[in-house]
């Protein structure tokens, strides 16, 4: 079986019948994928708001009404409490446990989240030849926070998480012209070269993920990640394959 | 006194102050322009999840707080109660009246919706050399009913509405490339030729704004427009001009 070739409802039943993937990261290559956010109603007219007012940071692919476990706009079945790689649970702002399904936690006043992910937008950059060094060291992406602050909207604000990619000057520009077509996935890169200027202070400490090195030649490239997760109280986050065919 | 290369705040300090612009079109070149929908919290909720699942018919610049006047994330002063050069004021779904300020309609649960208006990309049309018939005629745009149903969300549904510029086929394809970068503003077209297949049965009647003549050898672009006021109950909406600088 391999992975890069599943459906995304294929990738998805598996994991409703209990397979465990350590990361949805490299499956079904050419769907997008959604970070997925679950807020209690109470807090889900501010969030939807940040995400709106910070669109590059935190794509939004889907807005579920509350209680909705579907997503019928992406156009396919998905039970948002069983289809997840893997759960995790806040409450009021603590990180309390992981879990693998969601289903006895589940409430009528949950409001689901649907945040385009990078992992999109990847395999863009891959199919089109521009080598993506962490991705063949088979570690994670470098993410760092910087000085520049989101735009606020009640409890959530922040400021903004970056991701990098080192690459050369010509993979840079063709990276540049790739993902600005792909909007629903943070879209373009925010900053070039010269980590400082973002209040980025050591390239080689990132504040997530894992350290990446940069060669001879290449060029710092950063895109907006999410990072709105910051002052959400009783949160629920999860990375998700959510296949739009 | 040139509309055209007013900076958006001097068109609104002259709309404050009293001036009565009969529309926006055409003013402020180069700045995004907004719809604007003001609607009650109650159905806020709801009007955004329409807006996000519908983003390329309702895209979205800023959604305020509750009883918000300002839109700091636009980079300007604005005070939506009185910059907007007219209110159409609906009261249980019917438009009962007009008005030139709203600051005595105000209300602190009301929730102001800045979504993109075409009126902006138009603008970047003509500067690539692309003639558009309906601003040479002086006249509004012509724009469609279709049988494309949008995604529902609470109250909010309905079909597309389009927007329709003939244009001759190597100006279609480069108003495609211009208009896919703009995706606050609606982006790309949603169709082109054969308006059938879309639902519109007599290209000469327009269901909203002024009748265009297509010439021979032209072809029909339709893009996406916001038409997201059927079955809304309650509502205020008004053109307005907000400066994105």
């Amino acid at each position: 079986m391999n992975n890069r070739t599943l459906e995304p409802g294929q990738a998805r039943s598996m994991i409703r019948s209990g397979h465990r993937f350590s990361t949805t990261s490299g499956i079904s290559l050419g769907y997008a994928q959604a970070n997925i956010v679950i807020l209690p109603e109470d807090y889900a007219a501010d969030f939807h708001r940040f995400c709106t007012l910070n669109r590059k940071a935190c794509p939004l692919l889907y807005v579920s009404a509350a209680g909705q476990t579907e997503a019928p706009a992406l156009g396919a079945d998905i039970d948002i409490r069983t289809d997840i790689a893997g759960y995790r649970v806040y409450r009021n702002g603590k990180l309390t446990e992981q879990q693998h399904t969601i289903q006895e936690l589940w409430r009528k006043d949950f409001v689901t989240f649907y945040i385009g992910c990078s992992f999109s937008f990847e395999e863009a950059l891959i199919s089109h030849g521009i080598p993506l060094r962490h991705v063949e060291n088979g570690s994670n992406v470098s993410m760092f926070n910087t000085n520049v602050p989101l735009h606020d909207a009640g409890p959530f604000k922040g400021n903004m998480v970056v991701s990098y990619r080192p690459m050369r000057p010509a993979d840079a520009i063709r990276a540049i012209q790739i993902t600005s077509d792909m909007s629903q996935v943070h879209g373009a890169p925010v900053h070039i070269g010269n980590p400082s200027q973002i209040g980025i202070d050591d390239i080689r400490t990132p504040d997530y993920g894992d350290r990446v090195d940069i060669l001879e030649g290449e060029i710092e490239v950063f895109w907006k990640t999410p990072s709105c997760l910051t002052g959400a109280a009783g949160l629920i986050r999860m990375s998700s394959i959510s296949g739009t065919s």
